[in-house]
């Protein structure tokens, strides 16, 4: 949607909120709807082509306004996040559908989808040890329970560690900053020799760093093997799979317990929306609820009626799946495909602008819309050139450390980027080094 | 703002946007401020009467925009948070100022402020525990661990419990559902008689049931002798505190270690903004901050850099000062009062009309906006005037047990609420009881 698109519907939709306030009186307390209302009324996958925006307001007054926010808010996100999970191939068994075991539930940030993960596998495994061991206490065991993630994840899995009062270790990365399956095995033994119980594995796809993957064809099978839970963090690069081109890079999810990533990082849904699934709903449900005896219902864990509220972490919820809704709606899954190739297309050029000046190097494969870069030479000199970037101030880079090496990193991801941009970013860039190069020769 | 003003000013909004979209490029790619240019350009307290929505607009472009989202989105929250706890005459030291050890930070929901405090006043104990005996684990010292909090209390603090890995009790309430004195320090005295580890304390102003008070006089001392920290959950009765008449509610906040309430509750402003106060910010930090080291800076807990980050379970952020900002000014103090007020008398109003019917008993004390009522007589009757009151859709009411007795809750809560509305409700549940008790004697 352009800016005078937006002009004329942003408006039709302050008219739409009036038009309610005005008319509040008229409309009932208490929505007159079963659950499980709206699933039938919506399509079961989301569309490949745009909808008109007429269509999609509309849909709001007949779908949503009857379900008001409760159950409308529930159901919409549950349906959206079979959407979504339907975009990304994700096996069935992270789907809600009808009747399935999992489901999606919409987080605020990777860091709390990373931590409800933890804590239900914290409690699956404390209730598991117990069952065999009645005398265990909670404290015994957590004492000696932990998790583990690559060198190179984001440090939101270290202080779920800290919050869940649990150990985590850090699994060395390979030459392309990488978990593997040797070095993985390698910390497995070490610590149930130590008498350690390993209960929590989080791999990354597209690390924050340089955007590498976790080998999870690797990982996947060892997690099975020694009853770990594997939950996978691709809360960037989780977008770029709507592609199938680049599907593959998602092979082995179905070895997780759960899936998380970030629409409001790159699928154009405005923040906060970051989207999780899981294969058993009750081991999340079983880490938060309380007094689950006297909540039983019949339909509880049948997909019809969904508690939220034991998913997460706080109580209250927003209306994210509307979000949701209007974007896939809006671009169609096409459009998204489209959106997402776009940034990867420009990544490529970017990189290949880089690749043709001997002066610089590119430090970790690119993939999806990330490019790690640097001048040839000391970490010194790229400080200086960062510096001298950042106080321009006519484009913005954040750097990072791979290994021993400062880098920079070039990430497109503005919606409205064009070619231009990133050939007037490389043209500064190159402006700029040459000033720090000759400042060095100096 | 009435739904036609709503009308005009939203839809200068969508322009407002438009226009940054369109001249998106014209705009400098990062901000050209100094930490700490906010405070001096706004004014030290909310305003008493109410401001002009173009002057508010205006500061947008004047104030923000330069500071763009980082640091206006932390500064302006560190102000509003001030603004707001001047209101409720907080205690100085909750307040952040130009130099303050303490301050506030908007969370999600109250649920998390509770997680929030369990977790830094669990960090605290531990720390303190094995500076004293350095070869007591954390295992070891979580095992002996206790937090309390009234029979009363809302789930989430039993929720937070489960979190943190601690024990949670709940302590009986008094004939007023009030956490008091004896019953406190009794359980304190069998607990450490145990063995256990005292740590951490719940009050409730204003609970979810009945809206009834702790007793803070006589729990925040016992708090401080024992070295506990006191969390107070004012969710819902917080905002009432800015009412000269009210602030006795809050008398004994001073020996709390964070305060919470809900300004998304009764205080206009949209979900969700949950207003989190906290004495000594080193002591939240502590407990979530990684690479304590690296990352000192000289200003770290000045008041001049704030990162907020390491004040919350997620990492990411969204702008929900700008929400308080926007309706201090527009609504100003007075009209924020008067907003209280006028819901509290439409409480009293329930209540007398309820009183003059013999038929009907109070079952709480009404302090604020809640009214607790039922049907003299057995559970079932309630029950079926509940079934009847929800059934017919022109009301709707959400009941609670106290003690053994289903009661039924009477919210004044909208935002549009009037006499005549508390009038029409009266009529129509007195109409269905009187149906109820009909069929009753049939």
């Amino acid at each position: 949607m352009n800016a005078s698109e937006f002009r004329r519907r942003g408006k039709e939709m302050v008219d739409y909120v009036a038009d309610y306030l005005e008319g509040i009186e008229g409309r009932p307390v208490y929505p007159d709807v079963e659950p499980g209302y709206l699933r039938p009324l919506i399509p079961t996958a989301a569309p490949q082509e745009p909808e008109a925006f007429e269509d999609i307001i509309n849909d709001i007054e007949k779908i949503i306004m009857p379900g008001a926010a409760s159950p409308a808010c529930t159901e919409l996100e549950t349906v959206m996040m079979d959407w979504l999970g339907k975009m990304l191939q994700l096996p069935e068994a992270f789907l809600a559908g009808k009747a399935g075991e999992g489901g999606g539930v919409i987080q605020g940030s990777a860091s709390e989808a990373t931590l409800v993960a933890l804590l239900a596998a914290r409690t699956k495994v404390i209730r598991q040890l117990q069952a065999r061991t009645p005398e265990l206490t909670q404290a015994a065991i957590m004492e000696k329970l932990v998790a583990y993630s690559s060198d190179q994840a984001h440090s939101s899995v270290e202080r779920a560690g800290l919050i869940g009062g649990v150990k985590l270790k850090a699994i060395p990365s390979d030459g392309k900053f990488a978990m593997r399956a040797s070095a993985l095995q390698e910390a497995l033994e070490q610590d149930k020799a130590a008498g350690l119980i390993p209960f929590f594995v989080v791999a990354t796809l597209g690390t924050t760093s340089c955007c590498s993957f976790d080998n999870l064809l690797e990982v996947g099978p060892i997690c099975k093997k020694e009853d770990m839970w594997l939950h996978i963090d691709a809360a960037y690069a989780g977008s770029a799979f709507i592609c199938p081109e680049f599907r593959h890079l998602l092979n082995g999810v179905e070895f997780a317990d759960s899936f998380n990533f970030n629409p409001h990082k790159w699928l154009l849904v405005n923040f906060d929306c970051s989207a999780m699934w899981v294969k058993k709903r009750t081991d999340l449900t079983g880490a938060f609820k309380l007094d689950p005896v006297y909540l039983k219902h019949s339909h509880q864990d049948s997909g019809l009626i969904t508690d939220y509220r034991h998913w997460q972490i706080p109580l209250g919820r927003r209306f994210r799946s509307l979000k949701m809704w209007f974007v896939f709606r809006m671009y169609g899954v096409k459009g998204l495909q489209a959106y997402i190739r776009k940034h990867i297309h420009l990544a490529h050029k970017f990189e290949s602008l880089v690749r043709q000046d001997s002066r610089f190097e590119i430090c970790a494969e690119v993939t999806l819309g990330l490019v790690c870069f640097r001048l040839k030479g000391s970490n010194q000199l790229n400080e200086a050139l960062l510096q001298r970037i950042n106080s321009a101030k006519k484009i913005h880079l954040v750097p990072c450390h791979l290994r021993d090496k400062i880098v920079l990193r070039f990430a497109v991801c503005a919606r409205t980027v064009e070619s231009a941009h990133v050939q007037f970013a490389w043209e500064h860039i190159k402006e700029l080094a040459g000033d720090v190069l000759r400042v060095e020769k100096e």
